[in-house]
């Protein structure tokens, strides 16, 4: 399929009107052809009239067209084949194992929410029949059922090019939900953007749905991601990027006249907790688990390890020299911008200058743009309390040993973090079971998801995952951006009073001619 | 019980060294005894304090802990008696009937939710388990629960001194959910507040809870309530109140360097639809069980009908005529508040005032302080559509009805409406089924409740209830503030990954110790 630098507004496509945008392969630093050109507000309010116009009959589509219009989609982004790989592979630098995985799980959770939806799994409606004879006032029929917010406006992730961009988890639960989606492509991948962009648009014109149920924009986040959120049609936004970036949207949400939801991904330190026993046992191997999953992808994961904190001492001694000796033979990786890589540079230099902060370790670095050089930092608790901005994310393969005086300071430093995505304990089986309980209970405070002896990238798509966390690593702790729950952020109740039966909608209707697991006063039932 | 006007923090007493508050008699205008003093800011500190002391154990007492406390809140509520009728009728004016009623739902509120915690009915906490062998990669044991976000500060709302304030929806629910709350009594029924909150106080005790479970501060919105939702211990706000109250405390709860949540129920005129076979039908049944609900409680409920959409000719002036033959000789009724009922007056008087609106109708207006003369207004769609006002709630018995063209124009107005709490729709089984159902769709994409030939006011304590709806209705259309669902609006979900077995909370355990209905693998399981 041939790139054309096009916006797609609804089955049309256009030009855009203002900067012009080149994909810029960060391995070589070359422009890559065509040009893409930023949209207009015109443009912008054209793809929210769509997207508006399209949602009375996009939310009223049966299940099974729902399902199949997903399925749709992920058959259309396969069908792409080496061109889309190649083509990512140049924007992002990423290598073709990373691309490959990417797309299976853009495509698993595709299909995944289709199951989701074509089942109603996880919905539960909710039906308290009328009791006419109760007194002293008789009980009216009453039905819940959820029903989409509106068109979602999804922001392009610059570090999932596919997982988290087109036609990724925000535009897969929001299209999942009901809602019509127009997205705002990452500048950093607009080729992979607009093929990916056409497989859906490819998706609804096969699927006979209304054309405005996907359009795809090109252009800043200032202006079209701004213009986006102020739009009135506009009901939700999903975005995963920088804390300056999330904030700035919810802001916009909020001064709206009619303030509506953003759930923003912003930033998180995902602390790992190394106990005692766990430390003493095997410093070796968590050295090479932790090594591995602060390497992984050059650290341009949302749920990257920045922090490691462990008592001080001889084990904490031989788990920090082994990582030294694996990161100081490692190389360096291409990231993925140009931008992403001058804010590593700053962000490690924010810290490396923090007084009571030693380098520890640093990874080889290569000659070519855009590389990251690995830095193991180290400092003590007392430091790390004074200097909040210690616990501050730096996007990109760098992490902080916190050295604790003992458990007690440990738990403090659990207990002073900001809202986190993740956090981790590598514990062995003969820790003190009070210490594990008191920090675990720390943790599921501190983070939406807490994992035991493993570590967190690897975000796996399913129905129990809780990617999100208390502000400021998410805009709603309430939510999750990964796996099935994260359909119902774009959901809201409607009770239903008294409704004659031929005017219920199917999910509630007596006869369940949908075949769900409801709710009928307040227990589980299947008819 | 004696009311002694001191504050309730945790298990002790004091008294507020600011503003001198007293309960006044709306039906004499007479002060009441004793004098209650708003809290410091010292005294809001301490509260949150002591919240926030409480929580972690709180939260982590059993199921069957936390369901006898709340029957035990409901117990000593019930056993104040006369006591507490008495000085809830002097405080509000309101007869012995209702507050009977509303000690009814306070008590049934709180019983529901302690079989929805004792059940962990509509939790369905979610386990999907390990697969070892996955290939390329094995999938790590991932479960889901849900924890509570953290201390709630609870506002008391003017219109139920029982129902919806100390001991009400939003406090039943939060205790529901394991958090901690800190109530702002409000001042216009402060000793039904502290007889309220001592029947908890004495309930925590009882149950030998942390202390910091409850306190109750009296004080203004501006000062205490704007105190406790900058601090940064409370995690969540519940709020029943006005449009300018509600949207002040969104704006601080917004600008904390942690946002939280602001469950805020504001305002809305609750539409009614007369659609024209109900309204051909029988227009003197419709008028007869129109103005009872335009009418009960003096119009003050949330969901008072103050709208009323049909089209215009012969049936609907049958109706209006009936309206007002049976609003001409209603007696008016007193008002809780003297603010209140300027702020009706004032209400009824812009209404009156927009050109092209016409008043069909007056209740009798007997002698005494802050009566509510119950108004019926008409006006046509044009008008309506140009004077953005008039879809403004009047708090009171005050509706308007907009006559419209055709059944085009009343879809046009419905298309038009802000967020509400409740659509209606009048409907006979003769009615054009194409009219109705578009109608349906209309309604509820505006509203969270959409019922069908009943009135709005009167809203069922149940599992299928929403009592919330989109902006500005809410500050949160995804949450209901009635009903078991309300629960949900205080927790955040939690992933634990490959936590080991002794570690696991009961709700996720192997073993499935609560008996928990939960999603396996994204299916519904008991075991």
């Amino acid at each position: 399929m041939k790139i054309t630098g096009k916006m797609l507004l609804g089955q049309s496509e256009q030009q855009g009107s203002y900067e012009k945008i080149y994909a810029i392969n960060p391995v070589t630093g070359e422009q890559m052809a065509p040009v893409f050109r930023g949209g207009d507000q015109q443009q912008v309010e054209e793809a929210c009239a769509l997207a508006d116009a399209a949602f009375d009959s996009y939310r009223c589509i049966s299940a099974e067209q729902r399902a199949a219009f997903l399925e749709q989609i992920a058959d259309n982004i396969l069908a792409l084949e080496d061109s889309l790989l190649e083509r990512a592979m140049a924007e992002t630098g990423l290598p073709r194992g990373r691309i490959e995985g990417e797309r299976g799980r853009t495509i698993g959770q595709l299909r995944l929410f289709a199951g989701v939806v074509r089942e109603g799994r996880g919905f539960f409606p909710r039906i308290d029949p009328a009791l006419p004879e109760r007194q002293p006032l008789p009980r009216s029929d009453l039905r819940q059922r959820h029903i989409p917010l509106g068109p979602v406006a999804v922001f392009g992730a610059s570090n999932f090019p596919l997982a988290f961009s087109v036609a990724g988890g925000d535009t897969a639960s929001a299209l999942a939900a009901g809602a019509p989606v127009v997205v705002k492509a990452h500048s950093a991948h607009p080729g992979t953007s607009e093929l990916v962009g056409r497989a859906i648009q490819l998706a609804v014109k096969q699927c006979q749905l209304h054309p405005g149920v996907f359009s795809l924009l090109y252009g800043s986040g200032t202006r079209v991601g701004t213009g986006l959120v102020n739009d009135a049609r506009i009901k939700a936004v999903g975005f995963t990027g920088s804390r300056t970036g999330g904030t700035a949207l919810m802001k916009a949400a909020f001064e709206r006249p009619e303030p509506i939801p953003v759930y923003a991904e912003m930033s998180s330190a995902n602390p790992v907790f190394l106990l005692p026993a766990a430390l003493a046992s095997d410093p070796v191997a968590l050295a090479t688990g932790f090594c591995g999953s602060l390497q992984a992808g050059a650290g341009q994961f949302c749920t990257n390890p920045g922090l490691v904190i462990a008592v001080d001492g001889q084990p904490l001694q031989q788990f920090i020299e082994e990582c030294c000796a694996l990161l100081s033979q490692s190389s360096s990786q291409t990231m993925l911008t140009s931008d992403i890589h001058q804010a590593y540079v700053r962000g490690v230099e924010r810290m490396v200058q923090t007084v009571g902060v030693d380098v520890l370790s640093k990874g080889q670095c290569q000659t070519g743009p855009n590389q990251c050089q690995t830095v193991l930092l180290a400092t003590s608790a007392e430091t790390f309390f004074a200097n909040k901005g210690l616990s501050e994310e730096v996007f990109g393969s760098c992490s902080l040993v916190v050295r604790c005086r003992d458990e007690e300071q440990m738990l403090k430093v659990a207990g002073e973090l900001e809202g986190q995505l993740t956090t981790s304990v590598q514990c062995h089986d003969n820790e003190q079971e009070q210490l594990v309980s008191s920090l675990l209970k720390l943790c599921e405070l501190k983070a939406g998801r807490v994992l035991f002896n493993g570590y967190p990238t690897g975000v796996e798509v399913c129905h129990a995952m809780v990617h999100g966390g208390p502000y400021p690593a998410t805009s709603e702790s309430r939510s999750t951006s990964v796996g099935t729950a994260a359909i119902q952020r774009f959901l809201r109740p409607v009770c239903y009073q008294d409704v004659p039966e031929k005017y219920l909608p199917v999910e509630i209707d007596s006869a369940n001619t949908g075949e769900l697991t409801r709710l009928v006063n307040g227990v589980l039932s299947c008819s």
